[in-house]
């Protein structure tokens, strides 16, 4: 077979790592194009065959590297998840006072949720979700509620925080930064990095006048 | 014929009234059922039949009172949106400074968006609805938008508020509260009005101890 006297004529292990990440490659384009049209058009009125389109490829293809949409989407919020749970563990590494660590943390999450995948997580009801599916989002993004109510403590516990209800406050700047999956836009304002920043800083310092 | 008859037999305009109330008290006990239905399981697992089901009538009837589901979408969320509008209203006649007025604008918000209808206006996505009424949809909010940034632009005026970037705090603000569409349930906490007064107490107050 001519494909096989290809792979002897040459290395046939780089053969191998070329065919896995040229794989790895058009599966992340595809991923990439069935989460910016979940984000944008919602699930329910987006088909397999749209993302095929937007890749010039034939929906078999996008079924044979992703699965069926279901699957698709579970892909792309547990790709989101896993960033948010990275940028925990970047942020608990940092060096600093515990509210430094939340700060940084709250940042990440924020570039995270103006992403495509993160906004994916934040855009993506469970309803959305099968049963068995549902129990996995609802887990990973507890095992996040955790991570951020985690810091905010140790920020309390250093003194470099001042928090009544741990958990309300949690809940109060997770939407506060979750939200930006619904409004923030790239081509407004001065980018991910520094709006984060700003919305952090704003959380930080209340509304109510320093005395 | 028998209805005109008893119609003449007692006062027509009472039992013209009564059909309206009677009529009126039927049309809301559907609507909530909607609004419950979607916020639930989401508008596109809902179906008409549920609804009727839920009530325990048939779907034409459902029909009859309130349109297809596109309409009894689009009368949920503009059921939120009025009550949204009229929490802006209410809190602008509130004495006190600029923060107390916004402080009770933000208190009602939450309310509003913890209930069902405001929850409504939260959950569904601006693709779910037709380019018409998304476009009407978009109005509304953006009205509700406008009555924050004004509130917050009076309470910086008055020297209640310290804000350096008005519409970067409006957002940070309103998703902190409107998230709480996506977690918080009566049966769990302190209730509605207490959990709102907290939330608001967080956001003015901030994270960063107090010099």
């Amino acid at each position: 077979m001519q494909e096989d006297s290809d792979s002897v004529a040459t290395s046939p292990f780089r053969s191998a790592q070329g065919r896995s990440e040229d794989r790895a490659v058009k599966r992340q384009a595809l991923l990439t194009a069935a989460v910016q049209l979940f984000n944008e058009y919602g699930f329910h009125a987006t088909s397999l065959d749209d993302v095929a389109a937007r890749v010039g490829v034939t929906k078999p293809v996008v079924y044979h590297y992703l699965g069926n949409k279901d699957q698709v989407l579970f892909e792309c919020v547990s790709t989101g998840l896993t960033l948010l749970r990275e940028a925990a563990e970047a942020a608990r590494a940092q060096p600093g006072t515990g509210l430094d660590r939340l700060k940084a943390f709250l940042r990440s999450y924020t570039e995270v949720v103006m992403g495509d995948f993160g906004r994916c997580v934040i855009r993506t009801g469970e309803e959305t979700l099968s049963a068995e599916r549902r129990a996995q989002f609802r887990a990973s993004k507890r095992e996040i509620d955790t991570a951020m109510r985690g810091m905010i403590e140790e920020a309390v516990a250093d003194g470099s925080a001042e928090v009544d209800d741990v958990r309300l406050t949690a809940f109060t700047i997770a939407g506060a930064l979750s939200w930006s999956a619904r409004w923030y836009r790239d081509d407004i304002g001065p980018g991910a990095a520094a709006t984060a920043r700003d919305m952090v800083d704003i959380l930080c310092a209340g509304l109510a006048p320093r005395p």
